[in-house]
């Protein structure tokens, strides 16, 4: 049995099956369904050891990451997620049962809270590294691309941020850090936000990289600008615990790691997407001007000479 | 510009502009336009240096490879390749100019043949390791599994065996070695092949780890044995210069790195599969039969006391 048949086999046991999957794992390639008329999304990332986790993260939340970080990419495009396919290269020191029962239950889980089916993967000796393709649906032109800001839109987030940049800093066990680690090891891609805001967003990015990274790359597609009141970057209580406005600053902006969404919508839609989200908090942050280049605002409106930016991975 | 960035510009020069991309690189996904009613075919292979293939390999054909490989699975499902994202993991020795042009020329060359269009990807840093993930279609019903094999079938391969595991041991400069060093490291996936044979072959399988090991997934999936005539595998004139019989059939069954397809057809469609492959060679190596097991026999049809097996990645 490979080490891909066995990931399967724990897999089996907690995905059910899709009648949109004609042909799962276990040919030369899977055969899938679209929905009829629909388009289809398609992202890929890896995640390394050691780069994008530490080496000392449970097997469960290196699974769990791993879909989780593709389904984000999902959500951003608003997107319904419907498949994906795993390649996994492992130490054969990792290739025994308890580490990869462990993977894949992380994996699984996050997979059946949302409703996606692992349909293909490979397996390869090396480096513990894992690339995870993910698709999705999406009716025509429904996409929230990157490129659709428009003057005057509200800039907003999702939930919080800061939260797994401070708990990668912190080795410190206080209060919150276990609400603090689990934001950092299973990030909740916000699927249901993404769709919710069909429509509504003119532009969306996912927030891997940090707000200040992430939001330059909505403003170059769109060829706008943008300004952003720091004292209104929504955080965590447990995030709150930590007194350096500095420090949060660079936490909230740099930090990376979110999976909020940042989105541009315009003001009169703005009460329409917070009903649609519900419980999810939609934060307002600032607003896309024409003039080009991302500028900080303090609470008294001062412009702050501050030059964030986004964690830079080596090469994305 | 990251590496990804890099490798686009260059795959920009090569690669014509799709119509079913309805949004390519950039963005959070791809947004691609499946053509009306087929199904989707998805696969993903990892390619790593030193293991799959030799340290010295040039960029430009691990570029070729990398993709190769993975239209090759497509073939063998009768699907028409489309789309691929590109996972690269590089070390910062390789991320220069000189190593990512020659990556991505081997890469689009290959895309521009088969028309395939690259719409994502990722790069980061570790030892060199491809991922990528190709997409096709197919119309609904048509592809080509590997449980369709019935007894009665005969067994056939596309081109000729052993090529490419003959240049990975030979280091001798001889006449031929060129054309050996082509199979291995610039395969032809078999594409026009497995769209001429759908409706015609009961099963399939794309040749990568070797015919014994991959003609046993054949018979595993159908339930079914076969039998398989050593003399009649194909070789190229370059291969035919090696002499030793007992070394042929070990780079032949058990060598891999064919990507070759091998085909279970029933006798009565054998004159139109060939009529449809016009210059590509077919050749009946033997028969499905209903014990289950894989039988080699000689040139008088006599069974050989053999346990050949296809070449065992570690969990590939």
């Amino acid at each position: 049995m490979t080490e891909f048949e066995l990931i399967q086999r724990y897999f089996a046991a907690q995905s059910a099956p899709r009648a949109d999957v004609a042909l799962g794992v276990g040919d030369d390639t899977a055969v899938l369904r679209p929905p009829p008329g629909e388009e289809l999304a398609v992202t890929t990332d890896t995640l390394i050891e050691g780069r994008h986790f530490p080496r000392d993260t449970a097997p469960g939340d290196v699974g769990w990451k791993a879909l989780a970080v593709n389904l984000s990419d999902l959500a951003a495009m608003g997107a319904q997620p419907r498949w994906f396919v795993l390649a996994l290269t492992l130490e054969p020191s990792r290739a025994h049962d308890a580490w990869l029962a462990a993977f894949a239950e992380g994996l699984a889980r996050l997979a059946y809270e949302t409703g996606v089916a692992l349909v293909g993967g490979d397996t390869t000796r090396g480096a513990l590294s894992i690339t995870i393709t993910a698709l999705g649906t999406l009716p025509p032109g429904a996409a929230l691309r990157r490129s659709g800001a428009r003057v005057g839109d509200v800039v907003c987030v999702t939930g919080t941020l800061g939260d797994a940049a401070l708990a990668l800093r912190s080795a410190s066990a206080t209060a919150g850090d276990e609400y603090l680690r689990a934001r950092l090891n299973r990030p909740a891609p916000r699927i249901e936000a993404g769709l919710a805001l069909r429509g509504l967003a003119n532009a969306a990015i996912d927030l891997s990289d940090g707000l200040a990274g992430d939001l330059r790359h909505i403003l170059q597609a769109s060829g706008v600008g943008a300004e952003i009141e720091i004292d209104t970057l929504p955080m965590s209580a447990a995030f709150a615990r930590l007194h350096d406005p500095a420090e949060r600053l660079r936490l909230q902006a740099c930090g990376g790691d979110d999976y909020e969404l940042c989105l541009c919508i315009p003001p009169d839609r703005l009460t329409q997407a917070r009903t649609r989200l519900g419980a999810l908090p939609l934060t307002e942050i600032g607003r896309i001007r024409g003039e080009p280049g991302l500028v900080w605002r303090d609470a008294r409106g001062k412009p702050l000479n501050l030059d964030l930016h986004g964690y830079r991975h080596f090469g994305d």
